[in-house]
């Protein structure tokens, strides 16, 4: 792994809610990461979907971590704001949480995300969310 | 409890994500809901505060039952979009998630949330997330 | 011309924002549309950059006309949200703002849009701006 | 007028958008700007409400100037993002954004608006628009 994975999966690894959501990252990539998350019943909203909450969890932190892949080495990124539209219902097998970096400035980085609903051990899949997102370069503090 | 209560504490108990969160149903009101959330070191981001996502998932359930309120009796509210700022770290004991119908339109509610961190027994708060969401009504299906 | 090239067409000639900013229509697409602005002083905020709300006039429009590729012939759309991100001072000798269809729902359309700025008689571009928007089909009324 | 006051009617009169809009600066508080925008068929979209465009250009600068109230002396504001809700169409004979400060942090000022519309001498308003805003601080450049 290069130092950028290895710092990714150490920070993944300590944020919790990812492992009580059950998610998974799956690829950094330089300006991208993906994140997987299974459904799971425990995650739903009243009509058994997954709930936009759990969605929204995955898609900021795959933009986080795309962000952070862009930050000087010796910051951190924090998600100062996003806006997520839900284009239908949450339904699928698992989901890919994919966050793109479309512009890294000094202290701030946009990015977008969207989250991909696949079932049935099929390729296709359909897009369950987009995000808009502004992440924040903060320095690491000891 | 009045018809609307009971129909969203219903909904509310079927939302499993707000139980793995810990979250509790606290006031529904003509156009107003509460929801509160204690701090678990289950629901963190990297640096121990509480993710994005977690506080995110009860504002935007406040916002969607306040909405909710005021939709016509057959009808229910989905999340179409939703944008939060994240003001400063969720750091605290507990967090109560309000959300507040700015206007209800025909198909279309515009809410309002904010999450609000306590700590140490006291009456004082910091607003740690603002939310503007869009939620919409949907005919309830059998 | 189509159909609904000519309706956009129309529609565009009486949006008199358009004009006072000497916006023109420059393309339309199934799902995309693509309007070109040139850069005026009177359209300046206080550095003498276009002002954030010339640029995303255009790509408000852009969208939205977008979305109406997509609607029923007898809806038109109007603009329900949107949010908008700054990625740099839009500087340029015209701006190109693209809004392209995301999702068309029954009655919602998520669009996404961004805004290219040019310079020099080059094909090169810089974005200056990127939008997610919600656009709402309407009935037309008589 | 105070020292603010002063550097932010320099500001707004530099603004030429302002101008061509036919808008005027009413208010400069401690964290709260007031717009005046006039009805102008000028600014029309199709139908001759005014355009989503010029709605958002108007509080946008509010809740720019509103930020620089709370800016530090040797820096000034500009739009990071912005998300706007339209709640109706823009009808009215005048218009009147509102930007307030909700946060004001190092660099990070995150703010809300909203615009009233007025009609017939009457005192009584209509909301139609509500921004959510992040406007950042940057050093003045000589």
């Amino acid at each position: 792994m290069s130092n950028i994975e290895q710092r990714i999966a150490t920070s993944f690894a300590a944020q919790a809610l990812m492992q009580t959501l059950g998610a998974k990252l799956a690829l950094v990539a330089d300006g991208e990461v993906h994140i997987t998350l299974p459904f799971s019943k425990h995650l739903s909203q009243q009509h058994g979907f997954m709930h936009a909450g759990a969605i929204t969890s995955v898609v900021d932190s795959a933009c986080g971590y795309a962000a952070l892949t862009k930050a000087p080495p010796e910051y951190e990124v924090v998600s100062a704001e996003f806006k997520v539209n839900l284009l239908r219902p949450a339904l699928g097998e698992y989901f890919l949480a994919i966050g793109k970096v479309q512009n890294a400035g000094k202290s701030l980085t946009v990015c977008t995300g969207e989250v991909r609903a696949f079932a049935g051990g099929d390729a296709s899949y359909k897009v369950v969310a987009l995000m808009q997102a502004t992440m924040v370069n903060v320095p690491v503090t000891a």
